[in-house]
C-alpha cells in the first residue's frame, strides 16, 4: 500500500530546507535552496511551490504519496489564517497569505507556524520532549526564541500572535537595549548576537586589542562558533560572555518554573552547540534562583533533533493537517 | 423550593472569614473569627467544623441548604489531596488532610485550595475575570501571591503544587534577599513586606530620622497602610517605595504578557488598596518593558471583589465539588 508522506519546510535566514517526512518522523529526503531574501512576494511562492511538486513526484520512489505540506518561518505569522504577518527572512512578505496560496497551487493541505512553534512541535514528536506533558522550549540563535508547550499542545495565549516570547522577558532592567526597544531582555544576554556584540564592546572598550576574536571582528567573519572556540581555547572574555549567557537562561527558566509550576526545559538552536560552555552557570543560575521549586526536580535538556527540529515540527504540523482534512 | 447553598472559608493571617454564599456569587451571611495560629491541629479542625455546622444551621433562615464547603489558604496546598502540606498561618499543620477530615465530619464535599487561586477562582466568578479566558492573577499582600487562568480554569501546572508563584519571579539578579533564599524576587519589591523593610532601611541607613514613618517604625504599628497614608501625604520616601513597586510589577506583568500572549491582569490583596500610588509607575514600567506587545492593547485592573474575592472563590470551588460529587 502507498504511504501517506509529509513534505516539512523550514525558511531560515540562510537557507531554506525542506524535507520529505513519513509518518514516524523519518526524514526521507532533504533539499537546502537559499532564501534569497531579497526575491518578491510570486517569486518566492512561486519557487516553494516548485520545490514542493518536485518533492511530491519524488514520494513515488518511496511508495507513498504527499498529503500535506507544513512550513516553519521566523516573526510574527498568523497560524490560524495561514499569513506570514511579518517575517525578517520574507521581508517581501506583509500580511500576505502565503499557507493559502500554496495550497491553491498544490491542491493538498498546507499549514503555516512560527519557527519557534514548529521546533516545539518536533520536538515534542519524536525529541526531547516526545513523553514531556508541559515544557518549555527556547531556540537560541541570532535571537532568542521560545514556545509553551502546555498539555501536549503548543500554547497559543490570546491568539494574538505572539505567545511564547520568551527572548523578551526581563532579566536585569538596566540591561543592555534589546532591538525590540525594551532594555535587558534574556536575548540581550543569550543569543547569538548578545555574543558578538560582546566582542564589539570589549574592542570598543579598548579591553580586546588582539587575538583571534579581535582579529575576526576586524574582518567582518565574527560569528558565535567563533566565540565558542574561543571560549574552549581559554578565552576570559568569550568565556564570560558565555556565563553570562548562562545567567541569564537560568535566571528565565527559575522564573518560568516559579510562575507555570512545570519542570521541564528544552534548548535547542543554532547557537545550543556551545552548550558545554553555558550549561553550567545556567545551572548554577537556576538554582541560586529557584524560589518555590527544588532545583533537582527541574530538567534542562538539549533539543534531541538538533537542526531537524523545525523541520520535522513543520512536517508533524502537515501531517495533523491531512489528519484534520480528512475529518471534514 | 429549597436553594443550594455554599461555604467559603478564606484562612488569613489574622482572621478566618467564613460565608454562606448562594448559586450565583452572593454572600448572604459573613462570620469571622481570629485564626489562632498557636492552636494545634485537632482543635484547628474541630474549630472549623463547628463554624460550618452553625452556617449550615443557619442555611434554613434563607430558604436552603449547604451541599459543599470551600477552603483557601495560603502556602503549600496539594489541592487534588485536600491536604495543607504547609501553611503559614496554620503552622501547626503539615502534611495534614484538612478536607478529607471536614468532609467525614460535615458529611458533604469539602474542597481545598491555595489562597492566591480561589482569590483567581472568586474574581472570574464575578468578579474583574468574569468574561476574560485569559488572565494573570496577582494578590498584594504581606507576600505576593499569583494565579494564571488559562482558558478559565486555574493552570495547575505539573501538579507539583507551585504554579503561579508570580512573587518568586527575578526582577533585579542582584535585588534585595527574598524569604525564599533567591535574590530580587517581586515579592522583595511589591509586597507589604517590601515596604516595611523600605522603611526599616531607611532608617538603619540613617535617610529617616523623624516624622510618622519614622515614629510608627519605632513603636511598632508600622503598616503598609502607614506607607500609603505617608506617600498621599506627599512624603518622597514612602512614594519612592511605592514606584518601585509599581516598577517591578510593571517589570513581571511585561515578561508574562510576552511569553503567554495573553492580554489581561487583575491585582487584588490589601496592598491593591494603595492602586493609585503604584498604577502610575506600573503602567509607565509595563510601556517601557513591552517588547513584542502594544501595551495599549493589555489591561490590568483591580480586582472587583476586594477582600471578599478569596471568599467568593471558596464559594465557587465549593458548588463545582458539589456539582462534581452529584455526576459521580
Amino acid at each position: 500500500m502507498e504511504q501517506e508522506l509529509f513534505i516539512g519546510i523550514d525558511i531560515g535566514g540562510t537557507n531554506t530546507r525542506i524535507a520529505l517526512i513519513d509518518d514516524s518522523g523519518r526524514i526521507l529526503l532533504v533539499r537546502k535552496v537559499p532564501t534569497e531574501i531579497g526575491l518578491g512576494t510570486p517569486q518566492v511562492s512561486r519557487r516553494l511551490a516548485a520545490e514542493c511538486r518536485s518533492l511530491m513526484d519524488a514520494a513515488a520512489g518511496f511508495f507513498g504519496r504527499v498529503v500535506a505540506v507544513g512550513l516553519g518561518a521566523a516573526g510574527r505569522i498568523d497560524a490560524a489564517r495561514g499569513m506570514v504577518v511579518f517575517s525578517p527572512n520574507l521581508p517581501s512578505m506583509r500580511d500576505y497569505p502565503l499557507a493559502a496560496e500554496l495550497e491553491k497551487n498544490l491542491a493538498i493541505p498546507v499549514v503555516l507556524e512560527n519557527d519557534a512553534n514548529v521546533y516545539g512541535i518536533g520536538e515534542s514528536w519524536v525529541g526531547s520532549g516526545k513523553d514531556i506533558e508541559n515544557w518549555i522550549g527556547l531556540t537560541l540563535g541570532t535571537g532568542v526564541g521560545g514556545c509553551l508547550i502546555l498539555g501536549k499542545r503548543i500554547w497559543q495565549g490570546d491568539g494574538a500572535g505572539f505567545a511564547g516570547e520568551i527572548g523578551h522577558m526581563t532579566i536585569h532592567p538596566e540591561g543592555p537595549a534589546c532591538a525590540c526597544g525594551s532594555k535587558g531582555c534574556l536575548e540581550t544576554f543569550s543569543s547569538g548576537r548578545a555574543l558578538k556584540e560582546g566582542v564589539a564592546a570589549a574592542i570598543a572598550a579598548g579591553t580586546l586589542r588582539e587575538g583571534p576574536l579581535y582579529e575576526s571582528w576586524k574582518n567582518g567573519s565574527l560569528t558565535p562558533e567563533t566565540v565558542y572556540r574561543a571560549a574552549t581555547e581559554g578565552n576570559a572574555l568569550a568565556q564570560a560572555l558565555f556565563d553570562r549567557m548562562g545567567r541569564a537562561l537560568g535566571i528565565a527558566l527559575a522564573s518560568l518554573f516559579n510562575v507555570l509550576g512545570i519542570r521541564h526545559a528544552i534548548i535547542g538552536g543554532g547557537v545550543s552547540a556551545s552548550w558545554d560552555r553555558f550549561i553550567g552557570p545556567l545551572r548554577e543560575s537556576l538554582a541560586r534562583h529557584s524560589g518555590m521549586f527544588d532545583p533537582k526536580e527541574v530538567s534542562v535538556v538539549r533539543s534531541a533533533l538538533g537542526d531537524d527540529a523545525a523541520l520535522l515540527g513543520a512536517g508533524e504540523l502537515a501531517r495533523r493537517a491531512a489528519r484534520e482534512s480528512r475529518r471534514q
